[in-house]
């Protein structure tokens, strides 16, 4: 019976799924229309059925208790590992004088529909409950495109950092989540030719130098050079788009596949992919730009000279920047999104990780570029706001942190707690909370246990488990002496101090605390 | 034509919304199975034709550019306003020790089930692309109850802040939105009565006195105070949930009114409910604890008695914690949820709240209890962690700051900037750019313009506009001489200084600055 009842909940479901084809088919409507009456009599019966219900509430079923596919719960440590990456990245942006902005985290459907080509099918479609037709925001570009049309704003440079939704695969060990979080900073308005570009490229390296993650090159590469190399190579216009995707492919397969795939299923000449193929595994610095100037086809090609004059420009202010060295002009970089028109860079770390005993190699680790068309997709008179930024990869880097925290490289403190309130003897709960009230009025870090009468093993080992440098310990004898004692955990010296000066001899101990740090400071 | 196709588009989703149903019932499994083979005709008939369309793509239409019901954008004024207080609220967090965490923002719909009560039908849920069913959030409790059983955590003191989803009506102007943040704190663990509790009021009190948000009081009462109340006044104990619903009315209606809804729609006696009229006028301090615990009918009821003990205790470790004259015992606070098993709190501020030149009146301003069965409900052996916990309504506050901020009663500056580098001649682009990389460098938060050109009125408007408090002014002649100008922005002073010492002098005067601050410090 219950099966039978599953069989047709499944249908139903397929019915609701073809509602949205049948909208938009015209045949559709007149099918569906000659065969609604039936489908209206069963809904009837339902209606009746439903009438005698009532409001039944779910009867509890076992389930497995987890969370959704895809998605983690962030414990402590994560968080503080995650933070703190946050943190240095932050540092960053504002130093750039990025403003910060925040979206919804569900946007209308219409938002997002024809932004993303074929990954439109990894997008997450809230139930129509009743009113707007909504999806889970897929990365922050599109909601800042849709911002900066609806208030008509032509100039920003703001960061935004919060997690986006993908359907996608996971790949959960090496930092591949349905819900991530993306670190953008993008700067938007009609400028001089790549001066924000060059800033982009520059954020990005000082967040790598800042988070010290190992040595790393910034590819970068044209649009408009693509266009114009495929152009000379004899790829029509029509499949650009198509054999850009595939030569985003390089950094994972070898020439000899993507040559197979963009011939077998490209639609690419073999010629025409084997003078690809020659450009593609060219890189270097301007004098590589220089020398595809004097390229007999390339030098004729309009798109080709402005994308090349283009890195030519961005490459000697990366060398005002003082970056030179970190920038690979780089023919196979690609990048796969649509929506780019002109610069386009990806940072790669180039060694791999130490984590434990062994090697991890994490790729690509920062990219983006310019898209000077997106926001006018947005406007009703489709005026453009030309735009260029970057996306910070974090999870990859909180996954490389956390590997190393579970290898034991690295410890993390997960309260800022400085000072514990003990005490040895009974019946002194009252005693620990004046002292830790007049503590925490003073802005000192304090904790204690929430038991009438702990025991001293237990309160000391809790300050051990969680790095608290300092315990005050209070006993009826000092008390009445009007003292107080302070241990030092590490060192396990005890001091007496006067009852009255607890608060500036504390203060006075912190201050010159030295407690171990996390991939740079964890307290600030 | 597309009418018709529409009515038939609103038959399938009752269909859909008939499928919850269905599933629970029995009979209604009976009756579906029989009249399943007609709409599985239909079905086929479908399936048939969507074989025909192929993958259409959906047809650009017109649509209004907005965020979706009851949400919006926080630009970056907005955004400092919240950074600024979520900052100052998890400085008090971690002053008490308190670790932080996250989970995803979605939950297996299972996980909410039968949590909520009637606020269940506020519940957004994801569409049902294949795979799990999937809801948004609708609070930061439920979630943390689930990590703690799937985890098998025992003790935790945490704070989570992030958003929320409820398909309320929004009331945007005082705050209330679909899609808002909570700010919570809970201790959980098996501790001594009312420790942890103390410690949550004291937190509160903390935060608002830090948020300097005006004068405030924390409404204190306990479940069990509650259910004994309502048992001496002779309520049936099956009315005593619904009954404390209604209780829970009295902030914002008269006792009339309060009542007539027992009466008429809870069932309640008029003798039992002129009872219940006569408690919950009373407020006061623990002298009133000590008062009713001489009451006839109370002091002869165990529920009563350990409520008003629970009470007293608490009172009085308010008292050591020196903020006894911030509390307030008040009989008439039920708070809405069903969860609660011990004390609950509520602060609400005394006083409106002075924007422009009109008050407004807050209210509630933050909000919580002890939940001690919560945990246990997703535990295969029921086991129990006891928690008690306090929710901030930042929104409010944030509502509050924002109208201020509209008013003109406070300023916010979006951006951290201290030295903007500009010059008066064309053709300086370069020098600027090889200026600001020193200074990004040093640690400096620098900006200049991405125009090559700029004109001075428009790069001093900027400072202006955005509060930069320095300006780095190149010329020609100054350059040759080995010297740079600064330039104060407020006072219009300019000095020439040499162009070596650059980073040392503005470091020394960006030590000095006084910028102006909203409600406490913006910068660090």
């Amino acid at each position: 019976m219950f099966y039978k009842a599953m069989r047709l909940v499944g249908n139903l479901s397929t019915v609701e799924r073809l509602r949205n084809l049948a909208q938009r088919s015209n045949y559709a409507k007149t099918i569906m229309t000659t065969s609604c009456c039936k489908i209206q009599e069963e809904v009837s019966k339902l209606l009746a059925l439903k009438a005698q219900l009532g409001s039944e509430d779910a009867a509890p079923s076992k389930f497995v208790l987890k969370t959704p596919k895809g998605t983690r719960d962030y414990n402590p440590q994560q968080m503080t590992i995650r933070n703190n990456v946050l943190q240095k990245i932050i540092t960053v942006f504002k130093r750039h004088g990025a403003e910060c902005i925040d979206t919804p985290v569900f946007e209308l459907k219409e938002v997002l529909t024809g932004k993303y080509g074929e990954d439109s099918k990894l997008i997450y479609d809230l139930k129509d409950q009743g009113g707007e037709i909504l999806s889970l925001r897929y990365d922050l570009t599109v909601p800042l495109a849709r911002y900066l049309a609806m208030n008509k704003i032509n100039n920003l440079k703001r960061y935004h950092i919060a997690k986006v939704y993908r359907r996608d695969n996971p790949a959960m060990t090496r930092g591949r989540y349905r819900e991530f979080y993306q670190c953008d900073f993008d700067i938007a308005g009609q400028y001089d030719l790549m001066v924000p570009d060059a800033e982009c490229l520059l954020v990005v390296t000082e967040i790598l130098n800042s988070l010290d993650i190992g040595k790393y090159v910034l590819k970068v590469n044209h649009r408009r050079l693509l266009d114009g190399m495929f152009e000379t190579c004899g790829v029509p216009a029509d499949k650009f788009r198509s054999t850009c995707s595939t030569v985003d492919k390089l950094d994972k397969s070898p020439w000899e596949e993507v040559r197979t795939e963009m011939i077998n299923e490209k639609g690419v000449t073999p010629e025409a992919a084997d003078r690809i193929g020659e450009y593609v595994r060219l890189n270097g610095s301007s004098e590589l730009a220089d020398k595809l100037l004097q390229d007999e086809k390339l030098s004729k090609n309009k798109s080709a000279v402005e994308g090349l004059e283009g890195i030519k420009l961005l490459l000697h202010y990366c060398e005002l920047y003082g970056i030179k060295d970190k920038i690979l002009f780089d023919l196979s970089l690609a990048r796969g999104l649509d929506y780019y028109t002109g610069v386009i860079y990806e940072a790669v770390l180039t060694q791999p990780i130490k984590i434990g005993n062994e090697d991890q190699t994490v790729g690509s680790i920062a990219g983006g570029g310019r898209y000077d068309n997106l926001v006018g997709m947005f406007d009703s008179k489709n005026k453009q706001v030309p735009c260029v930024g970057v996306s910070i990869g974090v999870e990859r880097i909180f996954s490389v942190l956390e590997a190393k925290l579970a290898a034991g490289d690295i410890s993390v403190r997960t309260s800022d707690i400085d000072v514990y309130v003990a005490s040895a003897q009974k019946n002194f709960l009252e005693e620990r909370m004046k002292i830790c009230a007049e503590l925490w009025n003073a802005g000192i870090k304090t904790e204690q246990s929430y038991k009438k009468n702990p025991k001293m093993l237990n309160q000391l080992q809790h300050c051990e488990e969680n790095g608290i440098p300092l315990a005050v310990i209070l006993g009826e004898s000092e008390l009445k002496r009007g003292l107080v004692k302070i241990r030092n955990i590490t060192t396990r010296q005890e001091d007496e101090i006067p009852r009255d000066n607890l608060v500036e001899e504390l203060k006075s101990r912190i201050e010159v605390l030295d407690i171990k740090e996390m991939n740079g400071p964890i307290r600030k």
